[in-house]
C-alpha cells in the first residue's frame, strides 16, 4: 500500500521509521489566513455550503500545499459533520462558532439518534476524500478525521460553544445511562464515518477531542478516553481502515499521554503547554508524538518563528516518530508567510537534527 | 497573632496543623450567583463603583458568610485593580470583560508606569480590608489578593480578555527585555500591594494568575512563576507580610505544581483538571493545597453533589493540609442553595474523614 507516494514522511514518521527530515502538517492550514480560502469560501456562501461541496472541499485542501512544502494533506470539512448527519441542523453564525437547531436534552432526544448513512447524509465527505485522493496524485498523503464522540457530546448537548459545557457534565454525573448511551451512538457512527473515509482513500486518521481536557482525571478516563478507544478497537476490525494509522489529539490533557498511548492509536496530538521530551517520556515509546509549537508564535517575527521552531524540534530530539504540528489550529491573523518560514525550518533544520 | 480569631481551621490548614474538619471558601463567593450581591451592586452602579466604595465592597465580601458557614471572608476587589491604578482606566463592558482605556504597547508606554500608591490611588482597597476587618470581629480570616504579574500584563499589553494573549506573547519572543521590564515594575508593585493588605488587617495572601497555563513549560518558569516568586520574596522582607501564608494559583499549572512549591508559598491552588492525591505526591510535603471541585459540579443536583464533594477530600486523604475550594470561580447560574450543600457537606464528611 501506499506504493504510489511521493512523499511518505509522514507515514514513516507515524510508524515511528526513520526519515530524512520531520515532517509537518499545521492544523487548520486550509483556513481563513489564506487570501484564496477566504474567496472559495465567499463563492461557496457559508462554511457549511464549502464543506458540503466535494469539488470546493477539494479545492480549498490543495490550496496550501502549492504554497508550503507540507507533508500531509487533511480532508476540508468539520468536526461536527456526525451530528449534523444526525439530523441536529448545524449551521455557524458569523463570529458564533457553532450551533445545532435541535440540541440534544433528553432521553427521548438520545433514543432517536441513529447511525447515519455514510453513503447518504454523508456522502459529500466520502466524495470530497475521492475527489482529493485523485487531485493529490500521491504528492503526499491524506488525512480523515472526525470530532471526538466526547467533542460533538459537548456541542450536541449544549446547542453551541460553551467556556464550561456544563450541561452535558451535569448528565455525566445526573444520569451517567443516558450519557454512556449518547456517548455510545457516537463512537459507533464516528468508527463508521472514519472507516467510510479510509475506504474512499484516506491514509491516516485523525479524532479531534477539543474539549475532552475540560474534564476531570477520572471523568475525562470515562466519558472522553474510553470512547475514543472504542472508535480505535472498532476500526481495527475493518479491512480497510485496520492498517491506517490513527491519531488522537485531547487539547489540555498533557496529564493524560501514558493512558492515551494505551489505546492502540500510532500517535498522539499534543499542545505547547508540555515538553515534547516530557511527552516523550510519558509515552514510553509506545506512539509517535504530533506537535507543539504555540500557534501564537506565528503572529510574531521570522527570527522568532525559526528559534521557536528549532525549540520544539531540539525538544523531541534525534529520535523517530515525530510529527511537527502547532499545539492547535493556525489562527486567522497569520501571515501566510510566516507559515513559509516556519515549513522550510522545520525541513532544513530536522535535516541538520539526523546528522547530530 | 490572631489570637482574636474564633475560626482559625484555614490558617491552620495553610499551615499544614491538624484542624477538626477541612476549611472551606468558594472563589469568588460573593459574587453574581447571590441575589442580595446583585442587588448591592446594581445600587453601587457599576462593578468598579462597587470595588472602589469600601463601605459597599465590605457588604458584598460579608454576604457570602451570612448565608454559609465558610471558614475564609476574601476581600470583595478585581485583580486589575493594579493597573487601574497605573493610569490604564480600567471599565467592565456589560458581558465583556475587562477593558483598559489606554492599553500598554511599546517602551514609552512602559517607562511611564510607576509603582501606584498605596495610601493614593489605591487607598480604597486598604479602607475596604480595615473596615471588613472590623466587621468580622474575628468570625474567621480575611484573604487579600492581587492578580499575578503575568496575568496583569496579558490585559494590559491586550488591552482586553482575549483567547490567546498573543499581543503580549509576541513581546517576550519579540523583545523580552522589553516584557521583562513590563514584568517586573508589576511584581514590585503588586508586592507592595499585597503588602499594603497585610498591614490593613489581611490574614491571608493570594496571587491569581489565571493565564498562566496559557504558556509553554520554559515561559511559563520565565515569565509568570518567576515574577510571582519576586512578590513571594518581597513580602518575606516586609515586617507586616512575611507572617502571612501566600497562596498561589495558576489555572491549568498542573504539570508545574513542583516547581512552584519551591517558590516559598505556604499552598497552591489546583484546578479540577488534576487529582489532589497526584497534586499531593507532586509537592512533596512542601506546601498546602487548595482546591479543587470542578465548578460545573455546583449546575447538577445535592446529591451529586454531595458524592462529588466527597471525592475531592477522599482524593486528599486524612492528610494535614487541604483547602477545600472550587478548581476556578463560582458561575453566576449557580443555585445559592446548591452552595449550602456543598460548605455542609465538606464540614461534615471531613470531620468523618478525621476518623478513619
Amino acid at each position: 500500500m501506499n506504493q504510489d507516494l511521493k512523499n511518505d514522511r509522514f507515514l514513516r514518521a507515524l510508524r515511528r521509521e526513520p526519515t530524512d527530515t520531520t515532517p509537518i502538517w499545521v492544523m487548520r492550514q486550509a483556513g481563513r489566513y489564506l487570501p484564496e480560502y477566504r474567496a472559495t469560501r465567499a463563492r461557496a456562501g457559508s462554511f457549511m455550503a464549502l464543506a458540503q461541496h466535494p469539488e470546493l472541499a477539494c479545492e480549498v485542501t490543495l490550496q496550501p500545499l502549492e504554497r508550503f512544502d507540507l507533508d500531509a494533506a487533511i480532508l476540508f470539512s468539520d468536526i461536527l459533520t456526525v451530528p449534523d448527519a444526525m439530523g441536529l441542523g448545524l449551521s455557524f453564525a458569523a463570529g458564533e462558532g457553532p450551533q445545532f437547531a435541535r440540541p440534544v436534552r433528553n432521553a427521548a432526544d438520545i433514543d432517536r439518534l441513529g447511525v447515519p448513512d455514510m453513503e447518504g447524509e454523508l456522502r459529500y465527505v466520502t466524495d470530497a476524500v475521492r475527489l482529493i485522493r485523485r487531485e493529490l496524485q500521491g504528492r503526499v498523503p491524506l488525512i480523515g478525521f472526525s470530532g471526538s464522540p466526547w467533542t460533538l457530546a459537548c456541542y450536541m448537548v449544549e446547542g453551541q460553544g460553551s467556556r464550561d459545557f456544563a450541561t452535558l457534565k451535569a448528565m455525566c454525573w445526573n444520569e451517567p445511562a443516558l450519557a454512556h448511551r449518547l456517548l455510545d451512538v457516537l463512537a459507533r457512527s464516528v468508527a463508521q464515518y472514519l472507516a467510510a473515509q479510509a475506504v474512499a482513500g484516506a491514509q491516516a486518521l485523525m479524532i479531534f477531542d477539543t474539549w475532552g481536557g475540560l474534564l476531570g482525571p477520572a471523568p475525562f478516563r470515562e466519558f472522553s478516553l474510553r470512547y475514543m478507544a472504542q472508535v480505535v478497537d472498532t476500526l481495527k476490525t475493518n479491512a480497510h481502515a485496520r492498517e491506517l494509522p490513527v491519531i488522537l489529539f485531547s487539547k489540555g490533557a498533557g496529564m493524560h499521554l501514558p493512558t492515551m498511548a494505551d489505546t492502540g492509536c500510532a500517535a498522539l496530538g499534543v499542545d505547547w503547554t508540555i515538553d515534547l521530551d516530557q511527552a516523550r517520556r510519558a509515552v514510553a515509546g509506545k506512539v509517535a508524538l504530533q506537535g507543539n509549537l504555540d500557534p501564537a508564535v506565528l503572529r510574531s517575527n521570522p527570527d522568532t518563528i525559526r528559534r521557536e521552531t528549532r525549540a520544539v524540534l531540539d525538544s523531541y530530539g534525534n529520535h523517530p516518530g515525530h510529527v511537527f504540528n502547532l499545539g492547535h489550529g493556525i489562527t486567522p491573523e497569520v501571515d501566510p508567510e510566516h507559515v513559509k518560514v516556519l515549513v522550510d525550518e522545520v525541513h532544513s533544520y530536522g535535516r541538520t537534527l539526523r546528522m547530530t
